[in-house]
């Protein structure tokens, strides 16, 4: 699958990229500077002999020519960075990873207007988009190792073919995705960093995260 | 300590009643009828004879005599029954187990205006009540059972020694409690319940739960 990270420069979409790249997808890195895309994507290539290709694009051009594309960008540049890919994304699958944290409290959860980051980006992006909402509680330390405990996945959507696949691209990562219901259900997996946040400083760790259990009766 | 459940005649208060009378704690249920709160003190008291006496009273009447107050009602009874006990929890600690869930679409998050049934909670009882949110997502069907793998509880709360408290209690009922953050975080763990109904439907179960991982690195 034609996948485009915009934002992929930063930790969690350098994560993902490496993941679905050893998957065996067709991950195109998206930054708004051409050379730092390029740079990244040539790391990743560089230090995991074994994935596919990844190559590195502006947002927009990322955007343009990819199947599904994934926001992974701080939330003080959610808007302005759907604005700039509104075009390009038209009819087709965005998942929406941002957090709405607003720093310096980052541990207090904080509700947009729109209700979620993720029914923001609907709001910007318009109806013909299918947005769906996952791998906010994944942590990016846990996403280069292979063999790391990593969270399960909330995945939040209203068009349910676009979330299944979503949820086969979670399972493709290597994490275990639950179907979280409406995209209304976001501020949930949103607000979730902020507890996980709030948890890891009072341990002194990075990486907590959940896990769904009761699964058998 | 003296604890009284308002709600407490329905099955996530009765639980709660159970688990903390076995822990030695006192436990008053109330019930908008005497005659109700007092049936199923009885019968907590009859089928388990090894816990601490659980007695039945009147909603403020049983708030009154307490020092904590736990509140496990219908989100459409919140409001109405946060006033009938306003003026009996001054001073004191009140739990908030109420999850805002508007039928049909109770898998869909619904957040209050005030942000979350808890900052509905601390706003209708004033700035004298420490009002702590917790036990969102357990199951009470798995309250009864002493053997079940039970969900860990988020404790949101901007009193840290009322939240200590409470946390405490949690410990007490069998479960692992985690520091969730600031009273404004209710909102994950009441629209999570929510997001674990939607997941009870997928795999035909009633108990999923949460569990906090990576705490240890």
């Amino acid at each position: 699958m034609k996948i485009a990270i915009i934002g992929g420069t930063g930790k969690e979409g350098k994560g993902l990229a490496y993941r679905w790249a050893k998957a065996g997808h067709a991950v195109t890195i998206g930054s708004r500077q051409l050379e730092k895309a390029q740079r990244i994507a040539k790391e990743l290539n560089t230090e995991n002999k074994e994935i596919n290709l990844v190559i590195g694009l502006q947002n927009m051009d990322a955007a343009k020519q990819a199947e599904l594309i994934v926001i992974t960008v701080p939330f003080a540049a959610h808007i302005a960075t759907l604005e700039t890919i509104k075009d390009a994304v038209q009819g087709k699958i965005v998942v929406d990873v941002t957090v709405p944290l607003v720093p310096p409290k980052v541990s207090t959860v904080h509700i947009p207007a729109a209700g979620s980051a993720a029914m923001e980006a609907q709001a910007v992006l318009g109806e013909d988009v299918k947005v769906i909402s996952a791998f906010q509680n994944v942590s990016y330390e846990k996403l280069m190792d292979d063999k790391a405990q990593i969270s399960d996945v909330l995945v939040c959507g209203d068009d349910p073919e676009a979330k299944n696949l979503v949820l086969q691209l979670v399972a493709d990562a290597g994490m275990k995705g639950f179907d979280a219901g409406a995209l209304q259900n976001s501020i949930v997996s949103e607000g979730m960093t902020s507890v996980l946040i709030n948890i890891n400083k009072k341990f002194g760790v990075h990486s907590a995260g959940i896990r769904i259990i009761g699964l058998e009766e």
